[in-house]
């Protein structure tokens, strides 16, 4: 999908409510760029296939590894390794764009109730 | 590359001053994440062979193309089409995160003096 005026994260964010649930804004090739609000703790699971890339656009979060956790912040950004485990931890709402290949499913390999709906647009 | 801490974008934009000259800060598969500082007007390019994304940082740019031209802002992000010739105008200094392949030149298929190093990272 091509536009013709730029992409406001802000904007975009405030167009839907729900935790954990991707919404694809942009696409690149064969990638797509997800917002998603996150808030509690998430899933432990991997992506076999891929890295996985955070960047928080508003509020923190924690990436939990099983031997070591990463904080992030606004305007940081970090990947996360295909096929490491990794859980997402917000103590309070973060704003989060997440970029990896379409078909991406946000669980992983590891399914369950999380499992949002893939390839949603805001 | 991966690291243990996250990437703090300004604090990386902090370390070079150098206009047209995109830096690597992180790498996803095949795809590089690059800062970039623009000033006045670059040259008229394409990328045959893909999509470019632009997100801005910090300052505002304008992404020209042949038929019309789209206003960035910091928060703003905007996916130039494999194939569309533009070129980025920033009146003032403009602080970008670029996305494309590893191995994409930033002058496209233009070349010339505007053409910089690729792969170097921040």
């Amino acid at each position: 999908m091509t536009t013709d005026s730029a992409i406001n994260l802000r904007n975009q964010l405030a167009k839907f409510s729900e935790h954990w649930s991707p919404r694809v804004v942009a696409e690149m090739n064969d990638y797509q760029f997800k917002l998603a609000k996150l808030r509690g703790e998430f899933v432990w699971h991997a992506h076999e296939d891929t890295d996985e890339v955070f960047i928080v656009v508003e509020g923190e979060m924690t990436l939990e590894f099983r031997d070591r956790s990463v904080q992030l912040a606004a305007g940081e950004m970090y990947v996360v390794p295909r096929g490491v485990e990794h859980r997402p931890v917000a103590a309070r709402e973060c704003c989060v764009m997440l970029v990896e290949p379409r078909g991406t499913v946000n669980t992983g390999d590891a399914g369950g109730a999380y499992t949002a709906p893939n390839d949603v647009w805001v």
